[in-house]
């Protein structure tokens, strides 16, 4: 019997970039404070790191700030995306650097700039990466470690 | 100019259980430990209750052992439902009762207890439930408070 074949891990770093780099693309964006919480976020990905807009007083802004980690989830529960990411920057909107905010209007579907009271960029630097579909792929999972793709 | 249509309390519930019941259904499922955790899960909704199955060592078996709650989300980003759950009870696959396994296993694509060892069921009692779309869904998306529906 042969079953389902698993993508070689330059595939999926492959089909990793492009959910990240989709148009609209969203992701469950999930960190710790007074327990776990977990929203969908729209992302975008420039200069190799996630970019979320939102507003500063929201539990996931709080979160990220205290904790200074997530975990984000890309793609439909059977073709994940998995990245543990490290926050590396904020900045206010209206005071966010201008090749920034340009780049995440230009992938998002909407633009933090249009209504920037209170609302920040967060900058989430990936240190761990995983993709795998179903159980045939859960073996070699792991396509970035400590910040470095392994292909 | 008309706008698309927020769905009532009742739509959302109808949707949302309909989310939950459905064959193979799959959840996103947070919880906080040592930083954020999530993972993808198959999810049955059986007495009310959502029932997932994993290792007892996982990282989420072990962070709803300690924490005792969770974040499930189901649906796609932009039609989402996120559940605010307490662990209720948890059971030895083996040892589960026989009507929560059979429950499990006939929404289920997968039935633990062909590969028992080591696994148990979680069983995890919802305490919000929220329900939207997108941003004209925002107001009235609380559709289940402290345990409550609202409808």
């Amino acid at each position: 019997v042969t079953g389902p074949e698993a993508r070689t891990a330059a595939e999926r770093k492959a089909d990793t970039l492009a959910k990240l780099t989709a148009p609209a693309a969203d992701g469950w964006v999930a960190t710790a404070g007074d327990g776990a919480h977990l929203v969908p976020l729209s992302v975008a990905w420039i200069d190799d790191r996630i970019v979320i807009a939102l507003e500063a007083r929201s539990v996931t802004a709080r979160n990220l700030t205290g904790t200074r980690t997530a975990r984000v989830a890309l793609g439909p529960t059977r073709d994940v995306v998995l990245v543990d990411a490290v926050l590396e920057a904020s900045h206010d909107v209206a005071a966010a650097p201008p090749e920034l905010a340009e780049a995440y209007a230009a992938q998002s579907d909407w633009d933090p700039r249009a209504d920037a009271d209170g609302y920040v960029f967060l900058v989430l630097r990936p240190q761990r990466v995983q993709a795998w579909t179903e159980v045939h792929e859960l073996a070699g999972r792991t396509i970035m470690r400590a910040g470095e793709w392994v292909v």
